[in-house]
């Protein structure tokens, strides 16, 4: 039996191997960016067609398409504090800006989250003469404490 | 001496006890709002203009105002994990698409990574008839790795 | 300014001090019990009213009322792992249980999540022959994952 | 000797292949629905009668069908704090409305524990109009400190 | 209000003061030997009489008696690893003896644990020509795996 | 080269293929109970004599027989917290009791410990109406600190 | 598939078998010192060119030739506070020195950071009468926060 | 009496208030600058001559110029982990570039250390058209492995 | 009520006032160097007329004097590794010469450990030519493993 | 390729089969009993003669007689605190007596450490009426700090 992160890691040999890109990937399976991206990488289950497909392009054993679209139980940190660079910028946006992304959640909403379940979330390279920036937009439906 | 964290005390009961808003903070010192919420909650330094205005408007003390213009040192998590649910569904997006985002910076822009230094975020809500959402935006400049 | 937990140790000693119970604040704030009871631990803000109404039935100070109608940062731990034993047995239930609950809730409704902010819990008394039982219901929506 | 982790890794496989469900199971092995699926998963031992019937069901080895009866070193969980989102709800309860929990347990019991072993966990689908909630039972007997 | 933590400071200093032992304690109050000390350090709630007794003994204040009776949230250890040699000693037995313990209570009793609830322990001094020996009885009842 | 670790696997193995309880097994090596399960669990080293014996009754490999009797690098947690139930009761009375078992020991000997080293224990069912009892005797001599 | 860290095993073992240097592989491939010995063991992907170049060099696989132009996970110490002396020391200049450096940068530059992404490192032997001494420079881009 | 931490905290406040720089106050002490701010902030003990000509430019109390004598018990961050970004990028070079400084040190100097005792360090701004450099230079004399 | 580690502070701030070594207080006490700078810094406690002696030659409080006399619960360290250089190096000791200490013991004395509690050190500094030596000498009583 | 964990491995169990003690081995090798152990448990790297020496006499694989010679990344313990007891016995040492060590040798040296690198140790039985002693010889070079 293949786990979703052994079918992720042939995910990525295939993918360096055929040269394809996420957003062919996403293109061929039809689905967004990020959301293909972490399917693949083993944190969405796909459907029967996407696996299949996916296992098409990707040139895939039946045993890794099985593993695309079993249940993820997710979590892919290797550590608690992330260690690589690009990861880690995220982190410490949490650590200097989650008060205030707290405070201003209540102050626009009142009591209740950002949804990271009802959420996507978008990559972009934005143009910009003093250095292109990275855009990162997390979009989470509002959940207001109910009891 | 006040520390910045004392201080933020301080700017949080005088914002309660006025019935201000961050809105109402930001205009008032003319600063963006999330930057403003930030240096108000102690992980931003103030310039003297911007602390003394502050200080006016939420009638701080003068060790208070002196402490919005310190430097601060960073990290605002009680634990590498947070346990605010608010603040925790931020840790979890990491959790379950940090290898996502990651790809896809590699993917747009080579090897490098997201500043969180030259960096500003944004906290929106968006109307939605399935129920409103929270739109946060993180947006900084790509720094390449570079020797 | 009080802290939340401050006003909680206040909610307690005046609850013994006055022989009060958890039902008869509940009672009194005519809210739910186990609401009831986290509002006045700190866990949720309070409305200015419900919080009066505590005021006066615990004879907690203005400083204390205030405290607890204020914005909660959530998380009652005092370690990862708790050591109470009380509180202990829960999470060893997690341990324990913690999968099979998982699969069960992918079995009846699919990918997704049992919300813990729409979300409603009562602890019940049930008389048993053989030693009476505790019975502790998690009642939340249903969250299913959603791009 | 295989493990009991082996054995479930097992289960899962033979019961996405075979199409089966956990209720399924449960019927087949006339054993409560949660129940079945944390001895499946390998935190309860099987008798001998049980595992065989399983084994029969699921087409496993007979050294998958001895671990299925061995008596299991407990502890589910890969870290102490899970990151499954659909786990990590139920800590987020804990960290939220332990101390409620436990004040609740002593207001209706005095000074004891829900036990987690004469214990039993129901989760259920219950329809509601505003979405189906996810509603899951933890039943154990009160036991009363007592030297 | 004081806590149960700073109680058992006041128990300690009023002891030394006054010169008791806690068998003359355990006396005073006729409570078992073990039970008394861990009440009188914070870890049992004591009855009014109890506690009032304890007070007139050790000469404490009516703020401390009223902490004794308190419900205790329980745990005395300063970290998960115990760093008093004294109590290390118990930690290393755990380290070394743990899996046995386990193997002999299920070869004993069937599956299920020594409860720590219905429990009492014993400390004796036992003389012995090559050394008098600490022997420590944990005594608990069984309590079976029943669903 | 078999661990220590194998060693022990391989005796749980022949021990449920044979059906032989670990009273057997002690008997059969005419070792105390206690210490011959936490010498075949590996930690506690056998002696030529007794290693051959065990490697006989058990029918283990040459390799195991030998891992049987090396020098231990003694601790059989996998995690410092045990998660396991019947163990974790064992950390929870340390938690509850520690400071009351040092108490104890200081009030009876003075300033030391109890020796876990030159200790041996013993786990007993002990009949009792209301539910029969596990008894775990804790006999190590008692060490003076002494400069 | 070859990971990264296998490549770095791998590239270790043929400079030991071959007796070559960094020195020598950095002039082989024609990139600094520090920077071929941080590529080669696997913190920084490789052009097409240099891989092939080292793969030639070094006697490589096609598989570890094409591990070593992979992008990396970055993090390469066991755990979070290094445990070998030669490592631990520059952690012990962060613990000793880390404010200091901050304090420093802050006054020669203002708020902000050194980059470690536009960055690089030497590391010299220079001689002293003394003792030689290493000379570790570390060489960052100033970044002033920049909203 | 005055901790060395409260001393600094003492420090840095006069500093600001007489808006010294730490520059300023090497010169008064006639001492290198990152020597004079790491022992201001508490890492280095001063001579009583230094201390009290800090005191006298900082207007520093007699008892916060005992401490500055004092010998400091060493460590200056609050977690394993830094989470000021300023100094977590010195983190991050050691978890990216620990190994390749390990292996330069031994290629250059044979099996050894830099030491971190007889050691200096220099903080240089370094002008540089794409903007100006942070130039950290470790300066420790080598200490071979010697029996 | 004067805790142990009160007491130490008020030894060390004493010991500088009157410029006292650890050496004249020893002899002041006549008790061994290392014991008597252990008891002062609150890991032994000492005797009543010990104590006295203490008080007199430090000036101490009567409260001071009664805290040395205290029971200590052991444990100097503020974190599991220590980060302070002069104690880390024994850490870093363990650390890489752990095994071998191990390994020794048991060739030497067989399966056993050398106690800490039958103990005494010593810390010497030997002349040395080529720089003087701090020779420490750990003296532990064996303690075979004896059941 | 054979890590030096591997090689200790073999070298342990070549040690057993062959009947060799590490006295004998550090004859053989003509170097000091602490270092050859040490050394062959893979914390210090041999010389190509010392390693052709030990491969001969333990009979090793080419492969483990290389492994001897590499260069180690140090730090034996499986977790920062150990748990082995013959080992947590000096791990408690420092525990309780850590900051004893640090007064004296800042009392006789100044400030600075004890090198653990220009350091030896040893192991001695030495012989008592009441027991024999373990005593262990730290014996490191003082380095003074110095800028």
């Amino acid at each position: 039996m293949t786990t979703k992160k052994e079918a992720a890691a042939a995910v990525l040999a295939a993918k360096t191997r055929l040269g394809l890109t996420w957003a062919e990937l996403a293109e061929a399976l039809d689905t967004p960016l990020a959301w293909t991206t972490a399917a693949l990488l083993g944190q969405h289950p796909m459907t029967e067609e996407q696996a299949d497909r996916a296992g098409e392009v990707l040139e895939l054993s039946a045993d890794a398409v099985a593993a695309l679209r079993a249940q993820p139980t997710r979590g892919a940190l290797d550590s608690p504090v992330p260690t690589d660079p690009t990861i880690y910028r995220f982190y410490e946006v949490l650590q200097v800006y989650g008060p205030t992304i707290k405070e201003l959640i209540h102050e626009k909403f009142g009591d209740g989250i950002m949804s990271a379940i009802n959420f996507r979330l978008d990559v972009e390279r934005v143009p910009d003469p003093a250095g292109d920036r990275v855009v990162v937009t997390l979009n989470g439906k509002f959940l207001p404490y109910q009891w």
